[in-house]
């Protein structure tokens, strides 16, 4: 749990941005975002809530009945804070939580003209956007798309605390996968062996759930790069490309590698210094100033000297997850995004290589320091193989 | 993957249904349904992606241009169904790939005149409906929340064996959940030994990412029914209740029991006497025609014998899962709910008690035969105890 001030500045950094857009309320509905503006860690943003933020003063939660216990002793929240709404609102053809909730908002902020809405939150439905418009007929609803998001573009030390907790995790989850891919193995041992590790983690430490599933793509399907693992039977001369996460109390940290089974062909070698050099270039120019745009640039120039044409994003921030996504929607490395990096952003630079039949995983997690960048995975830069 | 037979009768009870309402087109957003009209599997619905369903005829898909292959390979869709959109649309501050899926749907079908959307799908943004309402400015835009899957909600024969399937993986998991609970272990070793389970599967099978994190709660976090594991170390006298879920292609079966480090107090003899009866007593009445209101009705009136008052939902129907949950989100079994069971509904009938600080898990998912229900899930239903 982060102390009290830390709290309070990431409530003030918020209502700053809403002054600067003259909203008078937001709402929100993101569960990466109400985690860090309060704590909560609960699995029920799969029913209708969200977390009222005023421009002044403290916020106001809606939750589930049965989750009111679990938003009081997981949060910063006491119960003057949190409302809840009976189980019959849930899943009901007749009746919707954002009914009370629409109502509350009249009560407690009558005065409100602007309310600002997450417009691309995968848990803010259009049927809750309509209820809203209905009763609260008077309000201007503006797009405040990512706006706790990028608040939490720049990480304090307790967060980069915990994102290098999930790097310690990542690694054993990689350590895991390396072991478990052996002629016979079917990727979906390889895969159980990738989440015992994370959650198990160390004495210290345990893991909590990936907010994507790890990916495991063996041979052709690197080009498939969002399919799930199978029952396939791993085989000597198998490329598989790895993207793997650790997480801990949901900060994650995502890596990918690729491994082979048996001599590697000389085309993964090249594929191997090809990628290295690249990611050690990038990795030389990161420091506080530098634009998404010039990393990206960095990374195209380099695979360009060496004949490959690629165009499509390299990277994106990393941070708080929750499915389906293990980034945070702000900043990504590609042309044309003139976000500045600042100590404290953490990033996932993913250079990966699809080209034709082949391919190629090696990426790095890192977290801008006052000079430069502090890695977040601890697995070695290479090519993986067995021989 | 299913026989195109299967595939044309699922698409043809769509459209039949979207007759009935006099929609001319359906889009399709919910990851769930995309699988159950194509057979497509991939983890690419963080991102905007849509089947169109017209009212005659083959359905249009849209993804992002990495995801084509995948679709392609798992999907029975082929190249001339597939519509790509590139990369630099993906979390475009300025542009959105509803803009080219709205001007195929003005282009494709120019005389649609009442499109029904998702309107509480997860994947389908407030963004994305803006978008479609500017575009097709002469179009109505109609609710069409949940007609897919209540067409889910009667399960194939192909179907429910793959729910059986699912059961397997279930089973395996408890049995290593219920033998990693020992004292010292901690609650995350619990989370590692169950999710390793249900994905090593066994000879025959393999299993799929669960679209809920198991839940493990140990003591007084049963009244929080959503919170995470924690690194908290299991000791005698601790009660874990357990909710665990298999998964076998996305169909998915879940499960509740309630353990016991030591010898369990005579309450939860009590408790395991009263929740065995209940689940009988309803299990005995279920048959094709009878009403999810008749089946809660059984539950509470076998609670209300010992003088438990349980009100809040006890079942929901179950099949393909995609995070953020395990049900249908279509029948409930709930006071109220005038659904009537169909041979081939797959339920999870849940009848958890919370009261005060005692609790008890203890619940059964099945499916409607001819002439009553078959459990899904071959776990002893018990209290289960290591004394």
């Amino acid at each position: 749990m982060f102390s009290q001030e830390e709290f309070a500045s990431r409530l003030w950094r918020v209502q700053e941005r809403m002054a600067d857009q003259q909203f008078d309320l937001l709402i929100v509905t993101d569960p990466c975002n109400i985690c860090y503006l309060t704590g909560y860690d609960g699995w029920s943003f799969y029913t209708p809530q969200a977390l009222l933020v005023p421009l002044e003063g403290e916020v106001r939660m809606f939750t589930r009945a049965m989750d009111l216990p679990g938003v009081l002793a997981t949060s910063r929240l006491t119960a003057e804070d949190v409302f809840e709404f009976e189980d019959a609102l849930v899943q009901s053809p007749t009746h919707h939580p954002f009914e009370m909730i629409s109502d509350k908002i009249q009560q407690t902020w009558p005065n409100a003209r602007k309310i600002g809405l997450e417009m691309e939150s995968y848990y803010f439905s259009i049927r809750a956007y309509r209820i809203l418009e209905v009763v609260l007929e008077n309000v201007e609803f503006m797009d405040a798309n990512f706006l706790v998001n990028w608040v939490r573009f720049v990480k304090s030390d307790a967060e980069i605390a915990l994102m290098r907790q999930a790097g310690v995790l990542l690694g054993k989850s990689f350590d895991a996968a390396f072991e478990s891919l052996v002629p016979g193995a079917r990727e979906c041992d390889v895969a159980a062996a990738i989440y015992a590790a994370n959650l198990e983690g160390n004495e210290d430490i345990g893991g909590n759930y990936t907010s994507s599933p790890a990916f495991i793509l063996t041979n052709e399907k690197a080009r498939m790069p969002h399919l799930p693992w199978t029952t396939q039977t791993l085989k000597d001369g198998d490329q598989v490309n790895l993207e793997l996460m650790g997480n801990h109390k949901r900060y994650q940290v995502t890596m990918g590698r690729t491994a082979y089974l048996g001599t590697p062909p000389q085309k993964l070698y090249d594929l191997e210094r090809i990628v290295q050099e690249a990611i050690q270039a990038t990795l030389e120019i990161i420091r506080p100033g530098v634009t998404c745009h010039e990393v990206a640039d960095t990374v195209y120039r380099s695979y360009a000297r060496h004949g490959i044409d690629k165009k499509s994003r390299c990277g994106y921030s990393l941070g708080i997850t929750y499915p389906p996504t293990g980034g945070e929607l702000t900043a990504s490395l590609r042309l044309g995004d003139e976000t500045m990096l600042q100590e404290g952003s953490t990033m996932h630079l993913l250079p990966a290589i699809w080209d034709g039949d082949t391919s190629f995983m090696m990426s790095e997690p890192f977290v801008v320091t006052t000079t430069g960048a502090e890695c977040l995975a601890n697995v070695k830069r290479r090519l993986f193989y067995k021989d």
